[in-house]
């Protein structure tokens, strides 16, 4: 018999990203199909996306996203991936080069805030790699959706932190139907 | 030479506890001082604590309050004690009254239904002992005040849990200047 309180990953996953898959900017921008919503959280999804001229992010989320992500893949940016395993970079339609940087964490950052011309650097994920920037003490601010999913498991987002850390203060929130979304900023 | 950003439990515990101790509501309640927040925040506390007809709490909550209290301690209702040690209700000054229960949190809380004449139950804390009742899928609501500050340590609210647990939705969101508080809902 079902039980209908029971949700696997899948179920989890898809509830934990339906704010995002649910506007109209991120369908397009995946093209994954047309409609969705055009209310605050569409606008905050595009002017989140628009001010970033850079993202960095994990070997982890990258290998997962090499599988899922469309062949346009959804970044627009160069995109600077922390790994241990040099790779010559992978250059996608539609603006996302893909960079492999092997020299750490504050060597990816140089070259994200290179690219970025001016816009901003966007440290995409996982957890672990927000982790090795908070403890260098480089992120400015965050925006974090919370969704109301209990995964019983995975990377904590605020773990192996080294003391002192920054402070933050939320200075803005957005209450969505599927995530609140909650702005952090130093103070 | 000091570090501006580096702050100790104690300033720890303060920025958590800023946006109660702040409230006109809460100062009266533990006569710590005049004055306060008489806003959305002071409101919501006010709403909370006046539909509360009894509350079940764990030991160690129980043991920090015991001497951080005053006489006069802040329920104004019958207190439930999860403990292993048998121990006589201790009275206080105000209506409240601290019972010691060694049979479980569902003996408490048949027990707190009873006492509470109508009114909700509230589990004031720990973290522990909320998960007790989560994984009895006894919890029907939670307000969460999410304050920005790391603390590097500590129990976690959402761990230890059991598949399948309950599944919750935000239902309401009120912003304040220390604090976000989100209200949970089964959903």
């Amino acid at each position: 018999m079902s039980d209908p309180g029971h949700m696997g990953w899948d179920a989890k996953w898809g509830a934990l990203m339906a704010w995002i898959v649910n506007t109209q900017y991120f369908r397009e921008n995946l093209k994954i199909g047309s409609g969705g919503e055009t209310g605050p959280i569409n606008d905050l999804v595009r002017s989140t996306t628009e001010r970033i001229g850079a993202n960095i992010m994990g070997r982890r989320m990258f290998d997962q996203g090499e599988v899922a992500w469309p062949e346009e893949a959804p970044f627009h940016t160069p995109v600077y991936v922390l790994t241990h395993a040099p790779r010559e970079p992978w250059v996608r339609p539609g603006g996302t080069t893909f960079h492999f940087i092997t020299e750490g964490p504050e060597r990816a950052l140089s070259l994200a805030k290179a690219a970025a011309g001016g816009r901003d650097v966007r440290i995409a994920g996982g957890a672990d790699v927000i982790q090795q920037f908070l403890n260098l003490d480089l992120i400015d601010e965050f925006e974090i959706a919370l969704a109301p999913v209990l995964f019983h498991g995975g990377r904590r987002l605020f773990e192996s932190l080294r003391e002192p850390g920054p402070r933050f203060r939320i200075d803005r929130v957005i209450n969505g139907p599927s995530a609140t979304h909650l702005h952090y900023v130093r103070g």
